[in-house]
């Protein structure tokens, strides 16, 4: 039984997990750290929880964390992550980390876009980025993993295979995402606030959003040279779910969306929670699931590629648990089927 | 030309009263008040009103208002309304108050209900309750109105004659009452954050909401007796309108619903915002209009009262406009219909 | 491994048991029944069953049930689920009946409720009510099981152990429920359209749903006299659950909603799906299991009980499940925890 | 006062249109025809009606219109509505159709795309386009006009003046929209059922929709060469309103969005129904409004236009009602503000 430990564990993607794992046959939540509600039950937080699991939220220290844990979840913000990742990781304990503290390349990146320090310069460039279908052997043999962002899921996953296979070109990719409200987090903002974005879909992060370069990083990965993402993400009025519409011009007049299709089918054929398909994907379809659906359409010149993940799971906790599988050699869809 | 001032001019019952008041022919926003965001022109709040309206938020000041403004709304909080309403009234400008500040019948239960002090005990008591389908001529004559609260417009306007023709009782009634999140305001709070309330229903408040005392107050007045109230509110994720059951018991047992329902289609006959039909209510069918919709069925040996309407509207700027229709002899659809 | 076949595979209720089964280690899914859709995969039905079940759908025939399903759930109408549960039943193949043919306690009651012929005139009466909670021992011994309601499920399980205490009153017992959409069922109806029901609450079948003798009949069991049920349902514009406000009488006058309370939490003290507790209940914390969460609070003289439940999992699917389990002498949580 | 007949009245735009001509001060509802629910009044239809437009739905006879209606407005689908418009036309009736029967440029254009026979060849190619701000004289002078498609609304009005300004290139332009469900519709279909596209977002007509020809032809009009658009529609689980995301490059690469955001500023100078501003527009805050809000932001070397309406108002009846007042010389913000 690997005993795991949640650092911040009041927010979404915490209690998602933490539903998860009540399902996991092989884990065992022991601890749940909070700094503004420790000492009362999680089921305060979230009722839900009642008679479902009976921990307390405590104070994060690191022997106790040492001595009782074997796998840590961090959700805690960008910046405020690296510090208790770089304690957990220097003791052992495997840790999979949901900020973006070690997804970007470099700190000269992680500076210019997060504007803050780094607690943990050495490892930043050295952790895998968690989608196993992508680096699952790096997964399995590391200390730390990067949980990946929510949108750059949906969006690395169609265009890795289609830039290694040289179909796409690399330049000019528009990532038009669209996701459900709880990608905002629990903390109570007007921007969040039901009578305003109910009834209402609107951008928002028009050429600023942090995603941008994790998306365009990672895929450049697959494509040997430079890739340029224009993204631009929007607010839909429902819970959970993202799509993505991404516009991609063919690397070759003569293939067609077959050959696209082709590809992305042969090199997600083995993956439990990937489907390529004719069916145009939609959130709910997707919703409570790892699922991540693809299709490839034509329009015009262009080729469209629409995704779609639940945000909570393949784009967060999800993606956790499928790390912690791969980490720790269990079946990689425990809990997640 | 009724020029109009707005105190507190930024939260969603002012928002739609200046909406009513831009298409009102006989009525100018000269002033719009908000101690937080005042030096900031209005559609700076609300973008929705850019090229609509041109005012910058101000302090509220008595003497400016005094010669600037000939109706004011009092859009603040219980408690904070009375000073500023009595400012107004002593100064002889016609005011209609949209907090409970002056909706009881007395101070000894405002001081139960609101556990506050009360800035203006002289006139709580004289002030008529802003339903002018029922109160029309004292409305007309008044200085001060006290709007409505949105939960009893929809139980008082049925049970009102109800009780007058004698065909109900007034012990043992059960208000069940259903309301989209704007009315909880525009305050950022957990309850009402988006992937809290949406996909979801509860009732809160449960016997201990204070339109309990309004709506037994109120109702009262017409049942020459005591009226017992047992209410309980309940938020459902949409954005506006209130639907109520109410259970009832008939006073006779020889009567039957076809009397209830003609005793309110004559009390209503000339009334264009009330609507008595067989047709069962939905919120939706009121929305975004000045409209109560009201039906009576019979359930086993009660009587169920079903009345919509949309709590902005009728149920708060709606009324208020009407009230100050009646209020400066104006016709008292004019920017309702 | 239980051999589990599904007659009527491609509304809601269906799809969600799917769902669930697919998470239970000990049943396997064999036949999948349609007379629209027969001869195509499931997952066209449903794409969002892709890679998760490759089942087609085919057309019901007993011989071939006979040979190959061990427990049988009929998802059909009322009046069509009978014909089909005599011959399941005259096999001897277990079934649980999602319809309601089997839940009112004599013919003549369900002539007058159903205005239909029914095909097991013989059973009817004699199947015990699936609520596992209170008839666990003849479910297990049951040949055919009748699935509990939605709607009743919210009333009975609080009304129930209330009743045969002698808490309360069995006449003049009010039901205010709100129900998601998905009770409907999938057929594409006006009252269900998108743009009709969104952004809009009404009562529905105000003194004429079906449901209202089922909840006098089952609770009159405990009640050891009548029970009066005053009920009326709502549409919310949400996918799923259903939250009852019940308002009931207590008995003696000398007791309090702690007394209600206690009884409650002593007779479910060991139910694993039943959370009695001081927390108000809201559909959004019982959704997606098979809780019924349950709370009593004092509004005036009387006793308002909250519920709330999912109603395709707890209200049908889970439901449905559970009772497979007791019956198969399994543990009563698989697949649902 | 300009009598009124609506063709086609019981869907969701003429549902908008009698509500916005209910508040018009030169226009009176005389003739309401429907082919299904003749014989009936249109608040059985819609029973938000009720008290406000007592008019029996009949059927279309050409000569009665010709008699008693001085504007008809022609809501029929595409192919059924160009035999109607013929005949109001051919009897010198000013009509508004809002079908697409006379939007595309050409007989060939039509039939390929709608597949369907054109009852009135002649006028094709030559109605205005009934977007006022960018064709009112044509409008004023004109017997029939094509109202506009909504989608084609969002993309038209921000490209038409930076195409002919020579700012943007007309090639690679993408469209990414997204609509209310109300945009479907008011037929009950699978698609639009509140259970199946509540809490999910889905792209559909990829590549297929019939607005895509309508964009290019009506914008290389402004272009002066051809135009090819990238046209993606989706559908958001709301009620109303279009946002569109337009992803454009620009011509000369020493521009920047500010000359694109005074472009536009300029052009739409003196339009009471266009508002282009800095703030990222949103569907809420158009909501309820004849506005198109439009933004321009940079996005890498893109230009990103972000363009919202209510589907059902600049999208459709809003629309119709502005050119009904140009076509009569009448106030063109009456009954819109």
């Amino acid at each position: 039984m690997i005993r795991i430990g949640i650092v911040g564990a009041t927010g979404y993607t915490a209690y998602e997990l933490i539903k998860l794992l009540l399902g996991h046959r092989d884990a065992q939540i022991v601890r749940l750290t909070s700094r503004s509600d420790h000492g009362t039950p999680i089921d305060k937080t979230h009722p839900a929880l009642r008679n479902r699991l009976d921990v307390l939220l405590t104070d994060f220290e690191i022997d106790d964390f040492s001595q009782n844990v074997d796998c840590a979840f961090c959700c805690l913000p960008h910046a405020a992550s690296s510090p208790v990742v770089k304690e957990l990781a220097d003791r052992g304990i495997r840790t999979i980390d949901f900020s973006a503290d070690y997804r970007l390349n470099d700190l000269a990146s992680f500076k210019r876009w997060y504007q803050a320090e780094h607690a943990d310069e050495g490892r930043l460039g050295n952790v895998p980025y968690g989608i196993p279908e992508l680096w699952r052997t790096q997964i399995r043999d590391s200390l730390v993993v990067a949980n990946p962002g929510c949108f750059p899921t949906t969006s690395i996953m169609p265009l890795a295979p289609l830039l290694r296979a040289g179909l796409i070109r690399g330049d000019d990719i528009i990532v038009d995402s669209k996701t459900g409200v709880s990608g905002g987090g629990r903390t109570p903002k007007l921007a969040f606030h039901f009578p305003e974005c109910n009834e209402s879909i609107s951008a928002y992060a028009v050429g600023t959003h942090r995603h941008s370069p994790e998306m365009e990083q990672i895929t450049e990965r697959f494509s040997g040279c430079g890739v340029s993402i224009h993204f631009v993400p929007h607010l839909v009025p429902m819970d959970r779910g993202i799509l993505s519409t991404i516009y991609v011009n063919k690397m070759a007049l003569n293939t067609s969306v077959n050959d696209a299709m082709a590809s992305l089918s042969a090199f997600y054929r083995d993956e439990p929670f990937v489907r390529v398909s004719d069916v145009l994907p939609s959130t709910k379809d997707v919703s409570g699931t790892n699922f991540c659906d693809i299709t490839v359409r034509e329009v015009g010149s262009r080729w469209v590629i629409v995704s779609a993940i639940d945000n909570l799971i393949k784009g967060a906790s999800g993606a956790a648990v499928q790390n912690m599988n791969v980490m720790f050699g269990l079946e990689e869809t425990e809990g997640l089927l």
